[in-house]
């Protein structure tokens, strides 16, 4: 739902968000969470599923900005050179992503018989960021049956805050996790949509900026104020983009990072993957020259700002609908909503 | 000197600023301006020299961002290859680069008589925006004179505002052009300097932001509103950093960027360059096997964020240093401080 | 002509070449040399025409691979960010390239009145390698003269060898210049072509390969035997491809040169751009969502093969074409066809 | 042991190789391989240690280069970002990497006690190729406990061919697998090595190329003449070399491939990691500005040259090494030995 209509912070947005004000306002997209809670675990899975049709069959154009690559996401050497995403993106722990790997390639054999036989391998997304501030990272709590049920879960609705692979985030100073949400922009008459998913685990303390306006998150934890953490920033649309494109639009999202108080500190893996649904690649094709579609660069600022502001919100959603949280060797994160409760605006 | 410190203007910064608050207060480094007004023609030649001696035999290492490549800027393909800056750094026009090329390799032949006979060329920096808003750009009216002369003034004291290559410029709705600042940052209980220089040229009107307030500069002027222009952003520092961390540092300008209300529009050539003077690179070496330093990566981030804040600086003192001028065509673009004049803050 | 037929070098190609085993058997492209040849002068300019139209209006689709970047081509930013050339090409050397770009913008400028007024600037393509062995390159004797005739000589037909830009190259131990080749490639049921323009003026004496077979090029040349140098290679099809497949393609002439013994030596600015006459950018377009084709990778080694092979001929056909000269401070370059004759193959 | 002294084949190697000819010439580095054949399973793991020490702790300096980005490889996003390795290198078939990094993930938890505590988490490099034409790949039959024992046997001395990662690779036609080789080069007086170590399963058949001599490997072999599969190449080195020259030493490895007949095929995952053991950075230092050493790029080419041999050497030694095999769906290989005994040289 990203930041309520009624709630009290303003993004200064000049673009409209979507009905559900989510990812999966761009047709087709689905998002599943699985959360795991239990004493000092706090980890889990998201998944975020392209289309609902074969992914592996019918690619969806994909570009890629690694903005800052203190990160161990799998699957983004062969987005960059293929321009294409062949699976749903699993979010999730960093020392989980072996796990999920195995999970969501075992997911696409069993779909794909072709993999592995008479064509090639599979490109697994799998990205991550370190919950390790508040999970028991070193006990590999993340399961392929975790992995199974979010992309079991997978739907056009879904949570924010501490949930899936957010579950255990923290960021600039409060407790993050999965934010979303989505804008309009009108191109040649017609409407279409631009969504954002996050999964927020940046920033140092202190620095958090909501529209403008600067948070001293710092003042009531005790644990160091390093800049730590990094985020995956995911944005889907139906507006046809080059692959070239896709990656301009990614590396945008570095200026949402700056408008909410981050520098991109060393130890972030920060990293923005943007996919079109509405240039298709098809694995298998009978001819050679393909058709596609792209947008005219002269205008297309609209499709930038439009997406910086969907990041920019859904980073600061995932904060608002994260509650505080007590982590491992008795970490509190709080929520952004207590935090202004305590503290005030 | 950056922006005074009497000013209203409040950028959160955390770090203090040097001396001059320019560049210049990285030691070594000198910067000539160079101011063409006259009837239509607004635009100039700005010359930053990274150190006093003879810079083709004596190379600073040097790393480049290019956050969005629409510009001409010539000679980053070879600082990106080899990790050096070889000559002084040219500001100018778009239009204007192949002039001040032209000029600067004279310079450069007359200091070195063994370029071009036995040893290799010699790799000219020449950056540039367009200026065409309010100089007669296609007039072509920068001369290799103007150049020289740049180079020639180069000095610690210099001016801001629309000066050099910054005279004609427009940013973000109002009167851009040349600014600077610096931060001092301790390291291993020393002292060091990160400067500094903008030429900026670019952002949207009505989109300034100025430590997270939003200015409407969007409402005077009635030629078409859209995101144009570019900026180059030179960093400093004496600071010892690998050529992988001078590319860093040189990233995160496009924080700044978004910190003062730039979402990194189509059409503008963000270019950013980073060189320090405590790596020098002989152009003759007796040995093979050098000695060089680098900085511990886990506490780069005091650099990050000094860099952040110098460049965030130095692009609104760009703003407040420029007077309201009256540019080809019949347009007027507003100075910062006339801006708040008229519409308040 | 590329190598002719009745050569007894064999380069083992598997693809045909086109009817001019020419650049210009695509379509459209066009050539024109100016060769300067003055005592100690021996210089030039070529200039290559993606198509006869007014090219800012209607662009080419292209992408570059910077292999080495020890060079100073001017616009490879712009067109790697937008992915188009809006300009001829000039290929010429390396202290000459501000002339060139000066020569350049005038005739674009006076095609183009919106340039700079009511539109942007235009981004030209300069390329270069360094003459300084054979020519008296201090002496900056390319004219804007020379440019604009070279781009008003532009034909399908031209001369390869010791001409244009190429006039004082040197390669591989031998006199080199401008290549040319073409391959034919059937694709869904057509031909389309593939074809190579290169300037070469890289490898070291004594490394050369062709066809598999080494030739010491070193035993005859008493000066020092350093890898040095430059190639600017050039590829032009009408296969649609995207920008990213035409970073691909570029990319593999790095396949190229090693084929015919180079190992990319530290000072060889080595960088290849490829275009496709296929795909056509207007500058002004009514609609944003625009058109366009792409290859399906999955088949696309066939053009990706055919650009090697076309690019390696270019190569050993720009030696093949250059008769031995008498260059700078008494430095004797042999042609190849004279290196076979005197030391047999 | 690389090629045979006494063996037919001639590489035109300039530079003498180590005493082992392999890439464990270069003082610490170790290499253990665990080979798998059962039935239709032909698959392995072969690990690749740096030095002898803790890794996380004292990490040597890397540099990567993304040569064909179809590939699934761990880990090299941060090894770009930070310039170091901080594990062994794991090499084994594609769709076993999640088990690959699951195994190596808890081989660094258990020597790190600190890791995802007190300290962020750990940047495990995984490596894949594609065995699926000789191994029942979809089967997974690559354990925890094979990654285990790879990292246990490694040692200076170990074996080529169809072992390790390399047991059902391809290559060119012919059985390919691990392969490696040395360089010595002489620096500033001293000696230095430069040791590769390649798995190979890349190239079209019928492209082999040896020493220039060209092997028509599509003979024998009646499935599909595509260019599939991959190679990773590693270099390493006690040459002390930046960051920025460690990524050129990567980059040339393409020549190497040019050299050996591959055009780097569409879905060949081409990925070259060079590493040296000379720049260590201990992940804890008590000083944040550190002293490194780097080369004089005038005098590179040697290092350059010497690297691409090794590497070319290491591919023809995979091919050397490798006997016949019969693989999954009946698909026979021929060794390079063998096909040569059949058809000649």
């Amino acid at each position: 739902m990203g930041l309520p209509d009624n709630c009290n912070l303003d993004l200064h947005s000049k673009w409209k968000h979507g009905s559900r004000n989510l990812i999966t306002d761009v047709p087709g997209v689905k998002v599943g969470n699985v959360t795991v809670n239990d004493g000092d675990i706090h980890t889990g899975v998201t998944a975020v599923l392209p289309h609902e049709g074969n992914i592996f069959q019918d690619k969806v154009m994909a570009g890629v900005s690694v903005i800052n690559g203190f990160g161990k996401s799998i699957g983004l050497l062969q987005m960059d050179e293929l321009g294409t995403i062949e699976t749903p993106i699993i979010l999730t722990n960093t020392l989980s992503i072996g796990t999920a790997w195995n999970a969501l390639t075992k997911y696409m054999l069993r779909q794909n018989e072709d993999i592995g036989v008479s064509t090639g391998t599979v490109n697994c997304i799998i990205t991550e960021c370190n919950d390790g501030r508040m999970n028991d990272i070193r006990g590999l709590h993340v399961t392929e049956e975790h992995v199974e049920e979010a992309l079991k879960r997978a739907d056009v609705d879904f949570e924010e805050g501490a949930v899936g692979g957010g579950t255990g985030m923290v960021c600039l100073g409060l407790k993050g996790g999965i934010g979303s949400s989505s804008r309009i922009v009108k191109v040649d008459e017609k409407d279409y949509t631009i969504g954002a998913l996050v999964m927020s685990n940046f920033g140092a303390p202190g620095n958090l900026v909501i529209g403008g306006k600067h948070y001293d998150t710092s003042k009531y934890d005790q644990f160091p104020k390093k800049d730590q953490g990094s985020i995956i920033m995911l944005i889907a649309t139906d507006i046809p983009l080059s692959e070239r494109q896709l990656k301009r639009v990614s590396k945008r999202a570095m200026i949402s990072l700056g408008r909410v108080g981050s520098y991109c500190g060393d130890g972030s893996g920060d990293i923005a993957i943007t996919f079109t649904t509405a240039n298709r690649m098809k694995h298998y094709n009978e001819k050679n020259i393909l058709d596609t579609k792209m947008f005219f660069d002269e205008n297309i600022d609209m499709v930038f700002e439009a997406a910086v502001e969907a990041v920019e919100e859904a980073i600061i959603s995932s904060l608002w609908h994260a509650p505080t949280m007590d982590g491992i060797r008795g970490r509190r994160m709080l929520g952004l909503q207590d935090f202004i409760r305590i503290y005030g605006e």
